[in-house]
């Protein structure tokens, strides 16, 4: 018995007792459902986990070299004089309930932003080449123009805004139109354009589109109340960290999703590897969600809808130095600058308030400068950014330059731009396609984009990634 | 000598000459440049036989069971009593030349219409639910609109339209708002969304877009004047057969092409094989070549545009009978539907004039009509279209059916829709990043929406094929 030989003949009744057992338990991995998260946005992190929660094996697919998507961190400045920014989603305001208790369960700090507590503080305008404040008659028109806007979006049913008696009207025109017809001021015009330009392309966007994301992530809403300590592009670090080594899977994107036939397994493939799976969430942009092969093909309806949904020209700038030198001037550090080569925008402080941070500006080049500079490379960004900065704030602001940082959102393959949006005539033909899910509850869609409120948001990406699992869970437990 | 041993060994002088030349033609073979073509229509098979004659290797990696793309034709009736259908693009004009070379080439017939041929023929017009015709104010209402978009045509730089002076202007608004503007009648204004809906959906194309797509392929040349004996997907058949027997991979849709670096060849994936090229010629529809991952990626410019470049949701629907039994009642066959269920719009006689061929009316599902029945199936598409046919034309139209046959572009995954369209703003901001070439050259568009002329009709095809061939050969061959 001591010999290996008289171990294993000898041992055999114990060894097929081992047998019995490995096979019940191979029956039971086999019994336990398992879902396929096609992306590791915060969305699909989210999902992720809720659906290891509800007793659901899960893998991951991103197709990126990192977890995030358009949550993504940097740190900036080195030792005590370091902090990290966000090139992408940063800030969270007071309704924005389950953003909030994912920052209250990871015991991280919000901070309020720096225009709000820098009482008397003055903020710049940059207007027609020189620091020029408006006319009273200006920024009323532009207060007027917005006061039309917010008075058309309580007539908005954010479910199905298609529904709306002037439906067909709204959706007809773009953005820019409404605003030319609105606005009576070139200030007033200016700003309106720009201020949907933190949303879409008011020359593309419909303007029932923006009225639907007016509605459903409300300016009142304060969703840039507070800024959040080691920034928000944390969170999927932290989420990544909870699941199981394992469950994902980077740069692998998924590129054909084949449902089996009747209670047959989806088949989820990369180009390294085929993973089975009960149901699968795809957690990505709609957009880039087009670009993936399905099989059987989804409807013509929800085909015609992904490709009338491009992502949003805007990379996000960030310019971090030493300190936040504005405030000794007695500055906000926020500008509204209207028509400068690269900056043609708000840009605001996001500096951290601990003590030691660097001085952070966060600015944006959208639209027609976004066009311009799109191709050039981020050095002639840089070079572009500073300027303009320079001609605002003056000469400080290309001194002690420690980091220009920049989310080049349309740059990156796996996101493609910012935020979604549709072009006219989009909402109303095919809107109805945006969120149902497809082969009999199976598949499921998830990001930022199918939320009912905040989409194009962080707390969006955690509301449909929640709801995304719930529904995935219970399509991949045969449930209807 | 006699035995193996020593034949192998005595003859090895000779065996090494074998080594030699067997070497030689490995060398010969690396040495010929090899282009992969993504797509098997008509483009990408024009393109693949012309890189063969230019003595490039060539492999055709389509993603559909079938080649032809666009181009898609089938038999209806049987025996004597037959003809083949186009289930795509149908027709041919007099300034279409390399498709009319084409047809020459394979000498295959070509035939005027049977409304140009008769004379005094009535053609039915269906309006407010009766056969009524227009008031002479209704029709000079619609010919005016078409007369003012006639002269606007005259304006547009075809290889450029974002330089019109007044491109800003033109490419702010869609199709159907400057038809709202311009038409005076209800009358004019449904047929001249209807004339735009053959090219694109105008609630949602930029008017700069039509004025584009009017004058690279404008009414004046004829684009129907002739139909095509066999029908014009009989070419992709034919032009596939004069490939080696394995240069066209069906079924093998492309996921990934990756740029070797410096003078390495790029490496094209689908899930089958990778297959090495010194160029590759993308001959798909840009909102599909945009489902493609490039590595690295595509310039940011170049997707935005990709993502502005939806497919028109329009299905052909051919209904066949044993005779064009409305000849005997003296009508053309076509007539102008104003509001139906299924059809909307113009509805012809596409029938071939073989005698003993089956009367063929064609027409097109599109717009609000598509919409509705877009995920209908195509039974109850077939009872809508019956039932529609059967208001307009008589109890006949239901009567002895032979065959009831739809092109399903919507539906078809690697279509996707008729031809592709610009929502305003995409020309004025992205129209630059159309036709150019990327990575040095090696990477070169083609199918018909580059062409400068005739794009989305197969002449364009033809000719984007042609110079895409060319492009590719020289890139491939190490040219500029």
């Amino acid at each position: 018995m001591g010999n290996f030989k008289g171990n294993f003949l000898l041992s055999a009744p114990m060894a097929w007792l081992k047998v019995a057992l490995l096979l019940s338990l191979v029956a039971c991995a086999a019994a336990r459902p398992r879902v396929v998260v096609v992306g590791a946005g915060i969305s699909g992190l989210i999902a992720a986990r809720e659906l290891l929660r509800q007793g659901v094996d899960v893998t991951v697919l991103e197709a990126n070299d990192r977890v995030g998507g358009r949550l993504w961190r940097t740190k900036v400045g080195s030792g005590a004089n370091s902090a990290y920014i966000d090139l992408g989603a940063q800030w969270v305001g007071p309704t924005q309930l389950r953003f909030l208790a994912l920052i209250d369960e990871f015991k991280v700090e919000k901070f309020p932003t720096w225009q709000d507590i820098a009482k008397g503080a003055k903020t710049l305008q940059w207007t027609d080449g020189a620091l020029k404040d408006p006319t009273d008659a200006e920024q009323k028109d532009f207060l007027d123009v917005q006061g039309k806007i917010q008075e058309l979006t309580k007539t908005i049913d954010t479910n199905a805004p298609w529904t709306h008696p002037d439906a067909s009207a709204l959706d007809a025109i773009t953005v820019a139109e409404w605003a030319a017809a609105n606005a009576d001021t070139e200030f007033g015009l200016y700003w309106t354009l720009n201020n949907a330009r933190s949303r879409c392309e008011p020359k593309t966007a419909s303007f029932l589109h923006y009225l639907w994301h007016r509605t459903i992530s409300s300016e009142g809403g304060e969703p840039q109340k507070w800024l959040i300590d080691g920034a928000a592009g944390q969170f999927p670090e932290l989420l990544a960290a909870q699941l199981p080594r394992s469950a994902v899977r980077l740069e692998e994107p998924v590129h054909k999703i084949v449902m089996g036939k009747g209670a047959k397994p989806i088949t989820v493939y990369t180009s390294k590897r085929k993973v089975k799976a009960d149901a699968v969430v795809v957690a990505v942009p709609p957009y880039q969600a087009g670009r993936i092969q399905y099989d059987p093909a989804l409807p013509a309806s929800r085909r015609q809808l992904l490709m009338h949904t491009p992502l949003h020209n805007a990379l996000k700038v960030m310019v971090s130095y030493p300190t936040p030198w504005w405030r000794e001037k007695n500055l906000t550090g926020s500008a509204y600058i209207m028509g400068l080569s690269a900056l043609q925008t708000l840009v605001v402080d996001a500096s951290n308030p601990r003590p030691g941070s660097p001085g952070v500006l966060a600015s944006f080049i959208a639209g027609e400068a976004a066009v311009r500079w799109n191709d050039a490379g981020k050095d002639a960004r840089r070079a572009a950014v500073l300027a303009d900065l320079a001609k605002v704030y003056g000469p400080e602001a290309t001194a002690n330059v420690v980091s220009y940082d920049e989310g080049d959102w349309p740059g990156e393959q796996w996101a493609g731009g910012a935020v979604f949006y549709m072009p006219p005539g989009t909402w109303t033909q095919f809107g109805k396609a945006l969120r149902p899910a497809q082969w009999g509850g199976r598949l499921v869609w998830a990001g930022t984009e199918v939320a009912e409120k905040w989409a194009g948001y962080v707390e969006g990406a955690i509301v449909a990634g929640e709801k995304a699992a719930t529904d995935a869970a219970s399509a991949a437990n045969g449930g209807a």
